[in-house]
Formats: structure tokens, sequence, C-alpha cells
């Protein structure tokens, strides 16, 4: 199945724009799981139980796996998702931006070596450095637009006369990058007025929008700026806020009352038909 | 010892440009490796062993390893490298670029794991995605600046009024951001005369350049144009021409006549001071 067909049934099916951010560091791990044999697995395999019913995505950040020789953990809990929970597409968040036969490789890295659905993609090097995700037709990818970091001003605010370059971006992968309808982009909660000159540009395009939570971005005003005219196309990320909602022996149960309250809360500041 | 004095000392002592990029592709290797253990190390382990004479840097890229589940042959051929041929640098190049502690994550990945002397970081998200690099203060990092690709144009050639984005780029990279002493440009062979304009704006940042070889650059022209005063300055990648220069069995004599061809090629178009 396409990736925006299986985030289409989880936006309805679900009803949740919510995607739980999966981004394991052991130093916040509760106690119970030190000494685990495979505590990175351990842990995220908990929070995917626990909040599977909720979320209509899971992304992990593949750099706290590398970082810490885990891919095999990485590589067992995307397997775990996809048996336990059908239907729910995983996002590897690795940000790869390389061209050619690098880029193929990357390519197999996330869709075949890890089984994700779907992968995010630096847009620097041009359309080439997207193209070979595209070979992977029911594959998704969403590319970096307007980042919810404070430097991402740097590059993504630069004025190009009529349009910014994150404007730019957003129209070459709204339009001709597009080949097979299964791109979305990356656009920071905490910045609602370029949430909405990017829905305006791309009025159906899935949006990836991580920084509400731990980097203080407004839900209600995300929502509102960044809601396709259905009330779906966000992938709203939480990561921390969920994952480390509690360290005590109660972590599992706070892991998904936090998730629960963002949910309501997104859904809360959604247009509904 | 810094990256910059450890390609400083190769640059006069080995008196090479060259870096030879290790980019495996099991699909091309000789036969006399099908069917090895370790296919991919002992490949990559011939041809440092047969160019480290010729080279100021060797560049393993990380997709080509990491689509084959062989993290544990980088790692053991970046400790190779360092064990054998102690003083050549190694670089990294896996063009990560993300934020905070997920980009400390991928700097820890890059140094500490893997124990590589530089890597690739791409700018898109700005210093935010720099910084955490720049806490390894011996360590380098080459910043995608003007890539040797086709499409990267559709980013990189845009015009901000004064100037295109990859001269801003190389603007902020040779100054704010350059806190360390310790970053470079990533500049294509493809493009002299942007090579021509990151040397004029950045008079003594190292260049990584790729596409020479394969990617049909000019190294007469590139050299020229990429050279510092000193004439050098330069980490000249070239990886298939090497690589795969022969697929019978005399390929290792075959990766070391093309490297050296290439060396004295650089060496006889740079200054001589």
């Amino acid at each position: 199945m396409k990736f925006t067909e299986m985030l289409r049934r989880r936006w309805e099916g679900a009803d949740s724009l919510l995607c739980v951010g999966l981004d394991p560091n052991p130093a916040r791990f509760p106690k119970a799981l030190q000494g685990a044999e495979r505590p990175i697995f351990d842990f995220c395999r908990e929070i995917v139980d626990a909040t599977a019913d909720l979320v209509c995505a899971f992304k992990p950040q593949i750099a706290y796996f590398a970082s810490r020789r885990a891919e095999a953990e990485l590589e067992d809990l995307i397997a775990y998702i996809h048996e336990a929970h059908p239907g729910i597409p995983v996002i590897l968040d690795a940000k790869r931006g390389d061209i050619g036969s690098t880029a193929e490789h990357y390519a197999l890295e996330a869709f075949e070596r890890f089984g994700a659905d779907c992968t995010t993609v630096a847009p620097y090097m041009g359309f080439d450095a997207v193209e070979p995700y595209l070979r992977h037709p029911e594959k998704g990818a969403f590319i970096l637009c307007r980042t919810s970091n404070k430097s991402g001003d740097e590059l993504q605010m630069l004025s190009l006369g009529e349009e910014r370059l994150f404007e730019h971006v957003a129209r070459l992968v709204a339009g001709p990058w597009n080949r097979t309808g299964e791109l979305g982009l990356v656009v920071g909660a905490t910045y609602p007025h370029e949430l909405e000159a990017v829905r305006r540009i791309a009025p159906d395009i899935p949006l990836l929008v991580p920084g509400i939570g731990a980097q203080g971005g407004d839900i209600d005003a995300c929502v509102k700026a960044g809601q396709s005219p259905d009330g779906t196309g966000m992938v709203i990320n939480s990561g921390r806020a969920i994952l480390y909602a509690s360290s005590g022996s109660n972590w599992v149960k706070a892991a998904r009352d936090a998730a629960m309250k963002t949910r309501d809360a997104i859904n809360a500041a959604r247009r509904r038909s």
C-alpha cells in the first residue's frame, strides 16, 4: 500500500494526526530498564504498544540508534511495529541527502534494510537527491522545508525576491519533484505563519510537523495553520514529551496519558467536515 | 592532532591533494573477492594499502556500508587505516544534517563510534546543525556548498540579490560558523567558475572536491580554480575511477596506477611556491 494511503487510513481510522517520535536516549530511561539486554528495543516497544491506537505514525530517529551500534534493534523495532500494529506507517527520520548511486544506497537502507514506509530527505542537492527514493513508488519521503530550529532562518528565510527559500522548496516538492505523489514537507510547529504559507503553496501535501512539546510550538496555532481543507494533512510529531513523561515505575502509563492529551489537543483544534 | 593539521602534513609530506573515495559496491568487485567472508572490508583494505602513500586522505561513504549491514566492517576499516597508515585523515562522508541532541548523536556516530577525523554536513538547517560537531574541537567537518551534480543548481545557484546561495553558505562557513577553524567546504570539480568564487570568499579554507573521474570534472581547471595561495587547500576525491580501474586479477595494481596518474595530474596543475 502507498505511504499516503496508509497515512490517510490512520488519520481517519484512528482519528489522529499525532506521530510519536522514537528518540531513545538510555540516559533518560526508567530504572526498570537499566541492565536490560536490549534496553533501546525494550523501551521503544513499550512506548509503541502503549500509544499505537493513538497515533497516525511512528518516527524513529536513526541517529539515536547509530551512535550506539543499535541498528539491529532498529530493524527489529520496525519489524515489530509492522507485525504487532499493522497499518501504522513508520517514518525513518534520517535526513539523508546525496546523489546518484549513493542516494540509491540510502534508499535501500531506509526501505529495504530497515523496512520503513517513508523517510526524511534534505533538499540542498536538488532533485538528484530525491529521485532515487521515487524508484520505490509506494514509499514516501518528507523533504526538509522550514525546520523548527532557530538557526533554520540562516538559509530557509533568505529572500529570493518574490519568495523565500523555504517557499521555493515547497513549490519544487509539491510540483515537479512529486512524480509519485508520495512526497511531503517538513515544517516546524514553531513557525505557524510559515506553516500557513506552505499550506497555501501545497494545499494537499502531507506535512511532517516537529516542534510541539519540548520545543515549545503551540498546538492550536499550528493545526489551524497547517491542516488541509478536510482537517487532516498533518503528521504532528512529539517525542521527548511523551517518551520521558515519567521516569518512575508509571512511565508507560504516563507516556500513554501524554500521547492521549496531545492527540486530543490536536483534535480540538482541527476543522471537522 | 587537529584535522586541518593532519591534512596539511599529508599535503606537504605526501605531496598529494588526492583523496581516495571508498564507495564499495560488491557488484563491481573482482572475482577473487567473491565468496570472501568480509568482501567489503577486504576490498577496501586492499585499495587502502595500494594507495596510502599517494593520498592526503581517505573518504569512506557510509551509505555503501549501511545498505548492506556492514557497519562493523566500516568500523574495522577506519581502525585499520589509523593503525596501518597513521597520520592519514579519514573523512566519513555521511552528509548528516540535524539539530540539537540528534546532531550530537550523529557527531558521536562519526567521531566516536567510527573513529573518523572529519565528516560531511548539510547546511540547510543552519548553524544549529553544525555546532554539535564543533564540540569535538580537533575534528573537522566539510559543509556542502556547491555540489557536483546537475540539479544542485535548483537551490545552490538561486540569486539572493548580491550573491548566490552557495556563496552565502561559503561566507557563513568561512566566517561565523568556523569557531574551531576546522570547517571546510564541499565544492564540485564540475564547476570551476564556482570553485574560483568560493576560493575568493574563503582564501584559506580546505575544499573537498568531488566530481573528477567518473563525473567528468576537469582536473587542470579545478586545481587552478580551487588551490589556496600556497598550492594546497584541496582534497580532490576520486572513487570509482580508482576502485574499479580493473575487475581482472590485476585490480590492485590498476587501482594504484590510476591513483598515481590522478595525483600526478593534480600536481602538474598546482602552483608551486
